[in-house]
């Protein structure tokens, strides 16, 4: 059994409105856009992460989704899986405490529950934004261009030399945007992977210009397949003063063949 | 180092109105009312249990924040962090759909994670809903009446007979007792410690009568200490058509000598 089918199963359930059919990582309620992320140890960072790093990209990761859907933060809960509170988690909260201020995100709720000492870690965000006009995946048309918010390969040039990069903050980025994009994401997977999401979701091509996406110094494009850069990749029929790397066309799938991070 | 340094730790980042503190389990945003709660494998539930019953609970207990809150379920997003979909997940969300639907509350969203194999399952809920006037855990004065929304104990029997309790559903009675209470929160912890919350924040003294206070066929007074009941606590000027046991005075503390569940 795949996370496919955990997901499918999901949206089975998810069958109102509000829940976007699962498929845009944002659920809409009113002028509030809401977003759930966990990460866990082992998977999404390593015991020897300096702690303060892991909390600062889990609450830069939830405003990246906010930021996606040109939302102006209104307020997050953090929920902490942890087999009991030492230095370790001070620290991460240090990085909690440090990207909250910096982001202008009111921490607004927060529950913990204890776990057998050596289990992994895990911790949640749900973040929460006010927006006007919601892109999702869906929407994008033959015509569009592809633009970024910024250079892309940091997170594989940071592994490879042992360190995590701090995500981009693209928040008004993402509400300049959301204002006139037909489709709009944040690039978590991958460039490959995430321009497929919209391809699939819009019932389009996805045509990419690998020459002109920018890429961060040291980079190469094996970067790109690393995923989690966290800058916005929109489809949109003004680029305003984003670096265009591509356009829609009719068609289906993507026409770079750059693969991404695999959940399951 | 204890689980109430780690909440000292977040009431001082959460420093904006909507977080109250951390105090009352619950933000509010607006008119709404936003709670979220984790719970995992070996603390809240064995791998023995029914996953279907675990996936009711946790929909339940959430559920349960909000009637505390005089809340209307608005949605609720769902984590998942395990260590790979089979047979026993796919249970556990017949029981979260199963409850989703007999409480009315739409699932809006949800992530996965996928964990080691061996390591415990941990589920996030954060549930939303919409409320006028939400009682706190502060507000309580001398003279008013303590009430609770049923009988007490459930958890306890249940638990000694191998079984998993379902929490009631108190979403109408919490909306009631909404509109006139000057706290409530919901029994988890157990009738002791769950009152001397009040107690605290209230800056009063809970004098409650033993031979008052309802009890599910099957129980004993040991049974309060389990905790997990679910039932509404309300301090009050008016019991409405609720269950008195007892009533607010001048003074610290709560009369009798109860213990509880410790999470950390």
């Amino acid at each position: 059994m795949r996370e496919s089918e955990v997901i499918e199963r999901l949206r089975r359930i998810a069958t109102a409105p509000e829940a976007r059919g699962l498929l845009d990582d944002v659920a809409v309620l009113g002028d509030l856009v809401i977003t759930h992320d966990s990460i866990a140890e082992e998977v999404h960072f390593l015991p020897q992460d300096p702690p303060a790093s892991v909390g600062w990209k889990l609450i830069a990761v939830n405003l990246s989704d906010l930021a996606a859907k040109g939302a102006v933060p209104a307020g997050a809960l953090l929920s902490l899986t942890i087999s009991g509170p030492g230095a370790w988690e001070m620290d991460f909260l240090d990085g909690v405490e440090a990207a909250c201020e910096s982001y202008g995100l009111p921490l607004i709720g927060g529950d913990t529950v204890a776990i057998r000492p050596g289990a992994p870690r895990v911790f949640g965000v749900t973040a929460l934004g006010r927006a006007e006009r919601v892109p999702g995946r869906a929407g994008a048309v033959p015509g569009d261009l592809l633009v970024v918010t910024g250079p892309l390969g940091a997170a594989g040039v940071a592994f490879r030399a042992g360190r995590l990069a701090p995500p981009p903050q693209r928040l008004a980025e993402g509400r300049r945007l959301a204002a006139v994009a037909h489709a709009m994401l944040d690039l978590s997977d991958g460039l490959g992977p995430d321009a497929l999401h919209i391809a699939e979701r819009s019932g389009c091509r996805l045509v990419i210009d690998l020459d002109l996406v920018p890429l961060v110094e040291g980079a190469t494009r094996a970067d790109l397949e690393f995923g989690e850069d966290y800058e916005l990749l929109a489809a949109t029929p003004d680029a305003l003063d984003f670096t265009i790397i591509g356009r829609c066309e009719e068609g289906s799938g993507v026409s770079v063949p750059l693969r991404g991070w695999e959940h399951f």
